[in-house]
């Protein structure tokens, strides 16, 4: 789909021949075991794409780059699901469900300075460069996950501070992955920054999209069970749009619809979705996607190299954002 | 007592001044606080005194780094206690106590994230050896808490597998403190490398030395209950001993008194001290702890600066092996 399958072969050939130590078996085991349940490797490419965008030549040296954000993905994902309890990723068991806690921890911790390992393994005069830009998504990424963690505990949360959450928890980790390419192909400040709001923007657009497609998704290609988010009372931008426009006649019956299930109310998906419909939340959650899609497009566009050097990256995000080319 | 004044005030100076940010409060107050439990600030100090050894004018531009070390260590003690379910640390409750488990794992990796934020301000030039030398002790710290996991699940473990556990879990952290002051102040390669010897055969004296005290120990001076160790079962170098010389008459003897308790046995202290006495396990003990003192003090006496220069890192040395000088 939206692999480029050139960078993706790239990245994982260089995945393969990257050989973790045997012992200890639970520290690294699980390590290799995180890295094998096979994502679409979409940050890692990120940053062979963001080097590749002012020259090819640069690509094989993004690639220990390219490792340590997928090391650094890997990482949170092993950490977030012991979080949130979740039993499975990528339809496999987790980690802490395969082994146990103290083992999640542990190795997520492993993995995290593994990253830091690929970091130093880039050339010497941009390390310093890499690590600040590194540093700088990483603590943004901890910001958004204790946000989100805030957000589930409490009814109401403004929109603004919404976005502000899956900017920080999803979106700073895509810019930063292409950041880091384009330091390594020795681009301009400029373009840099760019390119980075580029891939901040486009990952808010996708993050609402997932927000939306959750309950508006076709079944056959969503992929998810459609109206999840709704039946584990998940805030989206479609709850807190709700929460910010219904009377107070609708937040009583919002409030009285979240504390039951598909057994005491078998039609929660639908009574969900009549609430959003009274008050057009598809219509202003989808013009918001739009708006930061927007941005993200002309951050791409303004980005001082020949258009032609954008077409991987817009056909990527044409793909994420399921428009027609 | 072994804190060096001038050089723990040095530190807390730094560490006073730096301001997390205010909020995700779940985030960041877990940092201050454990921060704020007073530990000795052995790490950072030796950091600085690594760099004052070859040139005081380099202590300054040390801190960053001392404080990295610092934050290292406090993220560890953050998620091992987790791992532990310790309700206590220096006194007060731990963080997955006074919070809870997934406020901990994400603070704790906000602290370890932070660490290389300090690594980063470091002078630019020096940043790519320093982060080398941190990402091996941090790996290694890693992979010696998931031994020591290990192997509290086995009735054996090897004495050279035990040293080796030790090594990694509490001693490569002080080499290497001692070793990211040394590059700080350009020291030789050839001094980097003693300086990291003494540090790591320092520490493995020194974890000796508090199995024995756990055991031997003065109850006025000792700081904890002595006997814990043998209360709670901990493999320490004493216990790897005796199961390594006991005849198989007194293995049986080992493996019931591991079953029992102070109330099915009040005199279990006395006991596991009575099989002690019977192979001598103090003495030799004792002996290996001093081998690994003798080339401690080797190594930082073959350090090629003056005498004089060294006598900080002596009286340290001393202090913490609780040695007359």
């Amino acid at each position: 789909m939206f692999q480029n399958l050139t960078y993706a072969k790239l990245f994982q050939d260089y995945l393969d021949l990257k050989h973790f130590p045997v012992s200890p078996s639970n520290l690294y085991d699980p390590i290799r075991y995180i890295l094998s349940l096979s994502g679409k490797r979409i940050r890692p490419m990120l940053v062979l794409m963001g080097a590749a965008l002012f020259d090819e030549k640069y690509i094989e040296e993004s690639l220990p780059a390219s490792a340590a954000i997928e090391f650094f993905h890997n990482f949170s994902l092993i950490h977030d699901d012991i979080m949130d309890k979740a039993p499975l990723r990528r339809g496999q068991p987790t980690v802490h469900q395969k082994w146990d806690d103290s083992v999640a921890i542990l190795s997520g911790d492993g993995l995290l300075i593994q990253a830091y390992l690929e970091l130093a393994k880039c050339p010497k005069e941009k390390v310093p460069q890499l690590l600040d830009v590194f540093n700088k998504l990483a603590v943004e990424v901890c910001e958004g996950q204790q946000y989100d963690m805030d957000f589930e505990k409490v009814d109401r949360v403004a929109e603004s501070a919404y976005i502000d959450m899956i900017r920080l928890k999803t979106s700073v980790l895509l810019g930063g992955a292409l950041q880091l390419g384009a330091i390594l192909a020795d681009a301009h400040p400029d373009a840099q920054e760019l390119l980075y709001a580029f891939g901040v923007n486009l990952g808010i657009a996708f993050q609402l999209q997932d927000d939306i497609l959750d309950v508006y998704g076709d079944p056959a290609t969503f992929g998810k069970q459609v109206g999840g988010d709704i039946l584990s009372n998940k805030k989206t931008i479609l709850y807190v749009k709700l929460r910010d426009l219904a009377t107070d006649a609708d937040q009583e019956v919002l409030t009285n619809l979240l504390r039951t299930d598909l057994v005491a109310e078998p039609h929660k998906i639908e009574k969900m979705k009549d609430l959003y419909a009274k008050y057009d939340i598809k219509g202003s959650a989808t013009r918001l996607k739009e708006e930061f899609t927007a941005i993200a497009y002309d951050k791409l566009h303004a980005i001082d190299v020949e258009m032609g050097r954008k077409d991987a990256l817009f056909r990527l995000a044409d793909a994420l954002m399921q428009r027609e080319q």
